[in-house]
């Protein structure tokens, strides 16, 4: 029996959500104290708008947390493994942030958005107290805090015509993860070509939340000629694509590496960062887990899974565990991401995925599986 | 139209969850990345079995940050204004945690559960990171991390019975916050004298997540001659007893002050914590909100309220929020909590609430309303 999401007044309300409630929305989850919109009531169609059209998302609970003042560069320099050698205004940087064990603790993009502010676009973890603490106890001079900052997404691969007729054809030559600030029939936004998805698309990072509905309005009546509709970050979608989903995908001991991240860090820079020994140690040891696709035996999956699945090895020996699993309608084949023993992937023998309904033989495959 | 809380891998189960589902769950929210149940479907018999019986609660969320090593009790001393002299094994303390602005971000309530390892027990943030953090950066020996610990409340005057036959009488002497390490027919637990209600209660803290709906089923039975059922935190007993929702009562400017926890804390103690100097300055100038009831008028409340009501003085000028609301059948009123600006509240003109249904006048009066 399905459970009603109660709503109250802890969880805090997207600037986009009473449009959303228009528009349909179906079933929600709570991500960053934020509802967070899952389904609009047809996955079908929501997954085609995305991969052949256009779909517009209410992803505000990407919440930003903003580093100002004169240390806000040395400060998101400690936070990321990442080298922040070269980062410039109007380029932003997949950011993996790590605690002193070298487990991964959230995995932003960041923006550098003026002199002196840089942006933490974060998944689902309380990123402000991580940065915030550090600060105050290393007494540096910035201030940390969430500014009044929500995104929308329109992705797919007709999102260029929409964000183009919308804001200009300037918006083609954007790099990926490349912003600018921009005025939109006068509603300040930050577009930026990114999203959670590999469909290609943009956000709009609404800088006025009071002008949330407006913004929609705006980006659905735009869309119109393109069939865009409303969507959800895409839960099939993401899998085919092998996009890591922080605290989905991640345990208490997960570390960048395991996640094939190390191209995104430099633990041989001159600075300090936080974790930076540990991870150094971590590239030394090597992992013994990846994150990787699995393709699943059986008749197609009807629903996904709600909680993660052990896989065993072809000897009934524990081989990680399956975090998210759907039918793929472009694999035509049930598929998951997983974290899979280095012994089991080696072993080239597949692994046994254990389900509520029982067990199922699976290949192990490298991501993205589409 | 109501939304389905989706289940997926992201947001954790709680050890009670499937126990729960089968007692009838019917609504819920996510609170520290697990789902918090809210609601099994007759929200009357539920108020009357925490007012008038006894009632059980899957209160997993409310999770435990461990500091364990020769600095855990350095670290807790930094983390909170409290002054933590004679802090001693057994009796717990509640210990509000402030940001280096002094602005309230969790309150725990802590305990020292041996002599190198303090737990926080936690309302919705991500302490872990913010203990964390500093803790790195100070370069303390102490590991900060979330033990295999998961609270089951039984709450209301006949949860004394309910806990004496399941523990022993020893139970009755337990002091408010205070604890006890107990072997509960060969399931591991902490008994605490607490719960997030002012009906009288106890927490049983598991320490084996396995267990957890052996632990359920074994409550149950015992509660059966008592009327036993179950429940969750209690929207309308917390607004009556005025009992601190964080997140939902709170905002980023909060400080301890204005929920009179002054009491709690020690701002002039010898030790550094984090926000010392913000707090000092607070103490000296005083606050310009406080926590406190209101009595609305008007037809009883069907629903609580979804998101906070602003709240104006007689004049229309701005006087703060209310955060909850709800009818209250003890007062036999409808009620809220609300951050009332001190004008407002000298004034003893009352406040105008503004509902989405309308405005509504409403008194000012001191908490708890019950």
């Amino acid at each position: 029996m399905s459970i009603t999401l109660s709503l109250g007044p802890r969880v805090r309300k997207s600037p986009y959500f009473e449009a959303a409630r228009k528009a349909g929305l179906a079933a929600a989850s709570v991500y960053n104290h934020m509802y967070m919109p899952t389904g609009y009531g047809d996955p079908a169609a929501e997954y085609d708008r995305l991969v052949n059209g256009v779909a517009m998302w209410d992803v505000a609970v990407e919440r930003q947390v903003a580093l100002k003042g004169p240390d806000a560069l040395a400060l998101a320099r400690y936070l990321t493994p990442r080298n922040l050698d070269g980062l410039a205004i109007g380029q932003g940087k997949y950011a993996p942030i790590c605690n002193y064990e070298g487990a991964l603790i959230n995995d932003p993009v960041l923006l550098q958005v003026s002199d002196d502010e840089i942006w933490l676009s974060i998944a689902d973890s309380d990123i402000k107290l991580w940065a915030g603490g550090i600060a105050g106890a290393r007494g540096m001079d910035v201030r940390v805090f969430e500014p009044d900052v929500s995104p929308l997404a329109i992705q797919g691969p007709k999102s260029f015509d929409v964000v183009a007729d919308l804001c200009g054809d300037w918006i083609r030559e954007l790099r990926y993860f490349g912003f600018r600030d921009h005025d939109l029939d006068g509603i300040p936004v930050v577009v930026a070509r990114s999203g959670w998805s590999k469909q290609g698309g943009f956000e709009f990072y609404l800088r006025d939340g009071s002008r949330g509905e407006e913004l929609w309005n705006l980006v659905a009546e735009a869309g119109k000629p393109y069939g865009i509709g409303p969507g959800t970050p895409n839960y099939v979608e993401r899998v085919e694509s092998g996009l890591i989903s922080y605290g989905a995908d991640t345990d208490d001991m997960s570390n960048p590496f395991e996640y094939g991240l190390g191209k995104f860090m430099d633990v041989d820079q001159e600075g300090d960062f936080a974790g930076k020994e540990a991870l150094r140690l971590i590239r030394d040891a090597g992992v013994t887990r990846r994150f990787m696709g699995l393709l699943i035996e059986g008749e197609p999956f009807a629903t996904t899974n709600e909680s993660p699945w052990q896989l065993s090895n072809s000897d009934g020996a524990y081989a990680g565990y399956a975090s998210a699993s759907a039918w793929s309608p472009r694999a035509n084949s049930n598929i998951a991401v997983a974290m899979v023993s280095v012994e089991a992937i080696e072993s080239g023998n597949g692994v046994v995925v254990h389900t509520e309904a029982g067990d199922l033989k699976a290949q192990v495959v490298e991501l993205p599986i589409i």
